[in-house]
């Protein structure tokens, strides 16, 4: 890894020291930042560079997996860090900017290596990114790389416009655009898991697997984002992005190679054969709720509506179920059912493969009696696998139960997302960054339904602490299917 | 279950005591005897009834997987045994056997269903089959059905003449032969694992499978059954009867229905594929071994030859280890390695299934750094099974590692194997029982090795305490397998 300074926008943010700052001193922690390596804080409170290192202190201290018993250790990490008082709306202190990097390279001894972190509102992506070029702060003698998250546009038009002013700043491969869930270490096992295991591909298509289900739920309502949220819903917030990358994953061909852009081109193609929806598709593939008041582990909470911040009016969804199809020859016919929401049952993120059933008529599966073998990725809270089989029960003579095998990732001290995501961009290795034309294909995909959504289409209320809308479970169970 | 008088032939026996007797009282614990039972132990030692019926609890007391804390439901049991003082050798005895029998089933109001258990030398069950008939024993109003034990014969012929004895007094479906390791909960459960789940029937065949190896290894040495032994030796005393089990067990085609025929004819049908040795094969392919002595345990145990009762020449196998194929579509070029032996390094029984590797020029297994994918059938002690599969190593970046999910057999109190096989012999079901057909054609390929063992075929000496001689490694390597 090259040495490099590490830019932080919004330094003294929310993200920045639930997060980004952790993870930056957890790398440090395990060895795994070069030599030669700054932090520089950025942020528009007036602060000295020596408080703003006991503002990364407090940040450590709260939330960073390995506590700092070596304070020696924590002292070296802490001397890397800078300071600098900064308006990304303010042109002049671009230039200030500049002149502090510089500082900063030659005191340390640094190669002109810049990585820029926008913790920032979305919509100063793209006027720092121009700034930053305008001003010369990307005009270094080594490179410079972006980091930015989500949202990534609003639709596709807009998406585009903003992906075609960040990039008369920065080149694509100098872009990294985070989707935290790819930072997920189950996420990332599922390369492996199907192709480093030679029992996994000859089951992995259209004549094995009867349906897969992805399922990301939340306790939480819409919090403090709502200035967000109301603008996006679960359609922007969840599906464009993360649901369509654990659906990416699950779905794409092997790579030739496990490099970068042998990974991302699989994923695209993925989401090229994705069935694109007209608004009678739309009806029927898509369940949009919102959530009513209810009671999460025996308190009452209000519903959407009367949440704060939130129009009594607003017809945004905090719930999605669809049902999607990866119209290629290894899924044709294989149903993807996609669900999440807020303020549902329970906090869980996983994949679940389901195999065929064995025919009814066939001896084994009189009756139809048997539980079908299920193949369950656990990606958050639970890290692990686990298969549903059926076994021979031994207490009831010839009686066939549903037996279980499980992994559970038995090493609890995992690196966070944030932290294998920043590694990632700090080596230059992109594979777990989303590329623009997965961004643009996604918007693509989700702007008829966006639009279907704007022309009325059904929005369920469900009881907070419920599993959503019942139109959720008559969505998957029109095809004999059940919600795992 | 009809109502019937169990006729327990050795009743004052080794196994009897340990296994038989238990299994009963167990199964009548368990609502599993029918309401009108009797048991009549034979033995030729003089004894009252009550004086069984006081070996009978202390069999109990002593084998019992239940403790009987209901001393009422344990005298009932008890209420049930008769015992009759008994010659297996003497013609006249059988006349007041068949008196006593009606006697019993007279005042017990019982059938006349009798089921015959020959806890005997071997060398007396064909005798004991014509004293039943020739003496009428089995000329009953009811059924009658005869359970004995292996050996089924030396060789084919003796067990050819054996069977023809036997069949004048009983017919084929009223001979149970036992092989207790078709009682183990595992065993049974290999046909549910491999028919009721849609996940493992695409993938067992030699398109998928590497290699099969089968291992039932002991602690144990030669024990008191030395006399026995010496002729016998591993080939004849394992792989003949429970290892070709196993093995018909993994490989055979589904059955056409669950009933037993249909399952015994699939049986056979594996035994008919299995390739026949020349004597140049079984140079090539079989191993064979015997321990000489070592340590077991921090303790050191004299060699086979040292044994009590073992000719100090003796060339008996203690060990077996083979390479068999079993030539049909599904198996055609996928080796079974077949190995067993006393005074190994642990006691373990289990079927390992090894799934291809990927090819080494695929991208995911570069440099054949992955370990195959491992499906284990734990038979014993161990019961369960576990899947080695690849997974993300979370903690080293861009390693695989292998990692195991599991599931064992959680309930601890399983029925043993004699439970389940004296239950199905009293309700007539004998899938779990081996016919005729089968125990021929075992001898017909067993055979021919026996003979090229009698011709000086290498015998091994292996340490006690180790896993066999070197040879069986190099058995195995030469394919580019290993024992797992």
């Amino acid at each position: 890894m090259d040495d490099q300074v590490f830019v932080l926008f919004g330094g003294s943010g929310d993200l920045a020291k639930r997060k980004i700052i952790p993870a930056l001193y957890n790398l440090f922690l395990n060895d795994k930042l070069p030599h030669g390596f700054a932090i520089l804080g950025l942020s528009r409170k007036s602060m000295t560079r020596e408080s703003y290192q006991e503002f990364i202190l407090s940040s450590i201290k709260e939330y960073s997996r390995h506590s700092s018993d070596d304070m020696g250790k924590t002292t070296t990490f802490i001397d890397h860090v800078y300071y600098l008082s900064f308006d990304a709306c303010e042109p002049n202190d671009y230039q200030s900017l500049k002149t502090s990097l510089e500082t900063i390279e030659e005191n340390n001894y640094l190669p002109q290596n810049r990585i820029f972190y926008l913790s920032l509102a979305p919509d100063l992506f793209d006027q720092v990114a121009l700034y930053l070029k305008e001003y010369s702060v990307t005009q270094s003698s080594g490179w410079c790389r972006l980091i930015i998250e989500k949202p990534f546009g609003h639709d596709m038009a807009s998406a585009s416009a903003l992906n075609e002013r960040i990039s008369s700043a920065f080149q694509e491969h100098e872009v990294f655009r985070i989707d935290h869930y790819l930072g997920k270490e189950m996420v990332q096992n599922i390369e492996v898991l199907r192709f480093a295991n030679s029992i996994f591909e000859p089951l992995w298509n259209n004549r094995y697997i009867s349906n897969v289900q992805i399922t990301s739920s939340e306790l939480v309502g819409v919090e403090k984002r709502f200035d967000y949220y109301e603008r996006a819903g679960a359609l922007r917030d969840m599906v464009q992005n993360h649901m369509l990358q654990l659906l990416m994953m699950v779905a794409m061909e092997p790579p030739s190679r496990l490099n970068t852009e042998a990974v991302r081109d699989e994923k695209v193609k993925v989401l090229r054969s994705l069935r694109k929806f007209t608004s009678s598709d739309v009806t029927k593939h898509i369940v949009r709720g919102q959530y009513a008041s209810g009671n999460m582990d025996k308190h009452s909470v209000v519903g959407y509506l009367d949440e704060m911040g939130i129009d009594p009016q607003s017809t945004t969804e905090t719930f999605i179920a669809a049902k999607v199809f990866v119209d290629n020859f290894r899924w044709a016919g294989v149903p993807f059912f996609i669900r999440t929401g807020k303020r549902l049952d329970k906090k869980e993120t996983k994949i679940v493969i389901e195999f065929k059933n064995l025919p009814e008529r066939l001896y084994f599966n009189q009756n139809g009696k048997l539980l079908t073998n299920l193949l369950t990725i656990h990606v958050h809270p639970t890290e692990g696998i686990s298969l549903q089989l059926n076994g021979k029960n031994p207490e009831q003579d010839g009686v066939v139960s549903p037996i279980s095998i499980d992994f559970s990732q038995e090493t609890k001290d995992l690196p966070e997302s944030y932290e294998r995501l920043i590694f990632d961009a700090m080596r230059n290795d992109s594979t777990f960054f989303t590329r623009w034309d997965e961004v643009k294909l996604a918007w693509k995909w989700i702007d008829p339904i966006s639009q279907s959504f704007a022309d009325g289409h059904p929005l369920y209320t469900y009881e907070a602490g419920s599993s959503g809308p019942k139109e959720a479970d008559e969505l998957i169970q029109t095809d004999g299917h059940t919600w795992w």
